[in-house]
């Protein structure tokens, strides 16, 4: 009897399957936008192209998603917020960022039906915004160090093809830190502190990164060096999920920030700032996600354990079952969901798994006469049964190893991603596998050179194992302990 | 030797209020714009007329504020969030809307160097933005209602004169709510339970409110009718603090938002969307702040909590005890600050007093011998010594005490400034102290004729005691026994 019901129950999941409209994540372009729509993340069917709207699942992710960036700054930040307009005179003030943005900022020009007598561009980053208050905030050098962070929406006007949380009109999500230090040496040890907090972010989302210095030609405009936060995406070209600039005193100059120092003479601050964008969420959706729809770590995931109860026919004894132990769950702390709709097992079973649950709680015929439940983990399929007195204990476990999990599979992934290359040939040839790394002298005349050849960019020279070994510049073949990494990017 | 120390403490405290650099609360308009700089809540240095700063200081109150609003929504609405720009193609089409807004939209025409071939509306409100998409969203009975609502930047080219919080040209933080019901009655019903939880979320902030309906007139742009929640503010003009609007099926006809109804036939659907924005900080900080600066309610406070140490000379001991009770205090949860500053005690409490900290502890040594401490209440000023074994208990006890009295205190002051009318003289006399209440037949001739008679505006016929009675309208001399209520307004 039982068996033929869990025959059945095979047989309807396969149906269920069928229904299924996620094409395979190996075919990751079309994955990605069906898993966003079908996930509920984002709804990309807004009349404006570029412009996205969260729906209140993905609104969830990206709630407690920032809410872990907000617990890391705030043990040293302190959040502000800043107007989105910024007048085209101080806009325009700092030439280098001017030139960088330049193509890119959307301009208001008309209030009612006025023209406006100075336009207004719609921050596509807010250092034109902010540094003109910090003007007036910085004193003296006790005012130092001032660490600022905002979490806003920016503006960009991509003309090249716009893809949700990727590359954006607007970005709704962006967390820019701007900090104001005495010294240049302070302020590049913000950086550091920066990438750091980065690193651990991810790592809470599960996401391994690579961090590296971006060449000359890349850095932010404006800023003395730049560095990068990048992972490897499914389909192999790298994402950039998180930049630390450090700006010296170029941005102090143009706006004028200076502080007196000790002795009473006045100096320019130093600053640095630093930004991660709905790119994260992007990061966490495309590495974890599966054939079978998204997987989020616990730490994220809207719904953390979903309890279900497999019937066939009425019985009120499982629906009790499942009930109290949704409750004593959900007293446990754990986000919980218990589906009592009518709706078949496996119909439900594919609803939670396409939204990322961590764990399922089964409660069947048999695992009532044994006084068990069975749990079974989205990351791995895994079914295991469990008594129900050990319930929450045992989900404790799994919540910490499935982080693990993912976060090990993620990390595995993109190292067998890695190619040593010792020729732009190998590079040109691994290129569209992952990332390759190269021996690079460090100039920029060669770099732009590797670029050009291959097709694709330097990252830059990681600061990890990974960035250091031996060989020779494949341009002007000079010996080199620097290996940079190269891949095609987003 | 302890009085002449208490003396000399009095006299520092004495030194230290004049460099008080607030003007006197009776001198509204400047105290206000005063407060908002000394109390570190906005910077209105910005260089573009209309838009300020949230310092890290109003934004931890911000935070909070909002807080509460989420609490209360979340229990039966779900957050998400749309995008800021919309066409002028989608921002067009309601007909009444566009007359509404019109003369205050800032319309985006260039991106990078291109004229945009179809211009796009920084939201003035979302109707347009959220509609369009609910329009895909739903489709049968079973998808109503909807009750979703965001947090958002929304814009308004004000000509008239702008001020912080009130009268903005970047409203940073409306919470604007949209549902979306099959009949009208579920809506109207909707409404009220918008208004229901605005009174709850003011009375968390100890603020009084008058519910009424909005005249015709003066109802939202597109809308069946507008129910308003206002407070009275110290220079006795009314506030505007909240607004919900029945939609019917306007929108919905505009927007083409249609459902299956049980027996299949297709039927438009039912709106309401309901709003409040910082306005609600400029609430709290006007009617609670004082001479001395701000005042929080505890639920609000960023800090609820500071211990300062009355040292003359250095005393061990006495830092001591206040570290530990600042931890213990931290321990039982409360926002605690514990002020070390090499600063004079008079200094101290000047600044925490300003920040509107509602409970200060003082340890000083006459204190420590009888193992007690001094508990100042920020709101009434009261000094009572409380056994040191007994402060986190006694606190608990203040903190729902001085929220109890914030709203006592206001209510008592607004109730105070409502004054009963026969005539439009007398109304005309009465309006500069406050609230006028006068009868009104309900006939939109007699009541604009009374707006102009008057110079002041018909905030509506209240919901409560407050607008019934009894008397002759005093335009057409029609006996009613609906009061409208009166006042010069924001």
């Amino acid at each position: 009897m039982v068996t033929s019901m869990a025959a059945k129950q095979t047989k309807e999941m396969k149906i269920e399957e069928k229904k299924a409209i996620l094409p395979p994540k190996s075919n990751f372009s079309e994955w990605y936008n069906e898993l966003l729509l079908a996930g509920e993340i984002m709804d990309v069917r807004y009349p404006v192209k570029g412009l996205y709207v969260w729906f209140p699942f993905g609104f969830e992710v990206r709630k407690r998603t920032y809410a872990i960036i907000r617990e890391l700054l705030d043990k040293d930040h302190k959040e502000a917020m800043f107007p989105l307009l910024i007048p085209e005179t101080e806009f325009m003030k700092e030439a280098e960022h001017i030139k960088g943005f330049e193509n890119e900022v959307y301009w208001v020009t008309r209030g009612g039906k006025n023209e406006l007598d100075v336009k207004l561009a719609l921050r596509p980053t807010s250092e034109t915004a902010i540094y003109p208050m910090y003007k007036v905030w910085v004193r003296s050098h006790a005012d130092l160090p001032i660490k600022i962070y905002q979490i806003v929406n920016t503006f960009r006007y991509e003309t090249k093809h716009t893809r949700p949380l990727i590359r954006l009109r607007e970005i709704t999500s962006f967390k820019e830190a701007h900090t104001v230090h005495a010294t240049w040496d302070e302020a590049a040890k913000q950086v550091d502190v920066a990438v750091q907090i980065y690193i651990e972010f991810y790592k809470r989302l599960a996401i391994p990164t690579i961090v590296s210095k971006r060449p000359q030609w890349d850095k932010f405009p404006g800023a003395d060096y730049t560095m990068a936060v990048d992972t490897l995406m499914p389909d192999n070209k790298t994402l950039q999920i998180g930049t630390a600039h450090h700006l010296g005193n170029n941005f102090a100059k143009t706006f004028d920030i200076k502080y007196e120092g000790m002795n009473g003479e006045q100096e320019y601050a130093q600053q640095t700032c630093y930004g991660i964008s709905e790119r994260c969420i992007a990061a966490l959706v495309s590495i974890h996600g599966d054939d079978r729809g998204l997987v989020f770590p616990p730490e994220i995931a809207p719904v953390q354990v979903v309890v279900i109860p497999v019937l066939f026919g009425k019985s009120e004894e499982i629906i009790k079952a499942c009930r109290e132990v949704a409750e004593r769950l959900k007293d446990e702390g754990f986000r919980v969901a218990l589906d009592e709709s009518d709706e078949r097992p496996g119909a439900k079973y594919y609803k939670w798994e396409m939204k990322g649950v961590p764990l399922r709680v089964e409660i069947g015929p048999r695992d009532l006469k044994n006084n068990a439940a069975t749990v079974v983990r989205r990351d791995s399929g895994s079914k295991e049964i469990v008594p129900i007195d050990k319930l929450a204990e045992e989900i404790k476990k799994r919540v910490i190893d499935i982080h693990k999990s993912l976060l090990g599979k993620a990390r595995k992934s993109m190292e067998e991603r890695i190619f040593d290359c010792n020729t732009l040939d190998e590079v040109r040839d691994k290129i569209s596998e992952g990332i390759a790394r190269i021996p690079w002298c460090g100039e920029q005349e060669c770099g732009l050179a590797m670029e050009e050849t291959v097709g694709a960019g330097i990252l830059g020279i990681p600061e990890s194992e990974l960035g250091r070994g031996y060989g020779s510049c494949p341009i002007c073949k000079k010996e080199t302990t620097s290996i940079a990494i190269m891949s095609k990017t987003y």
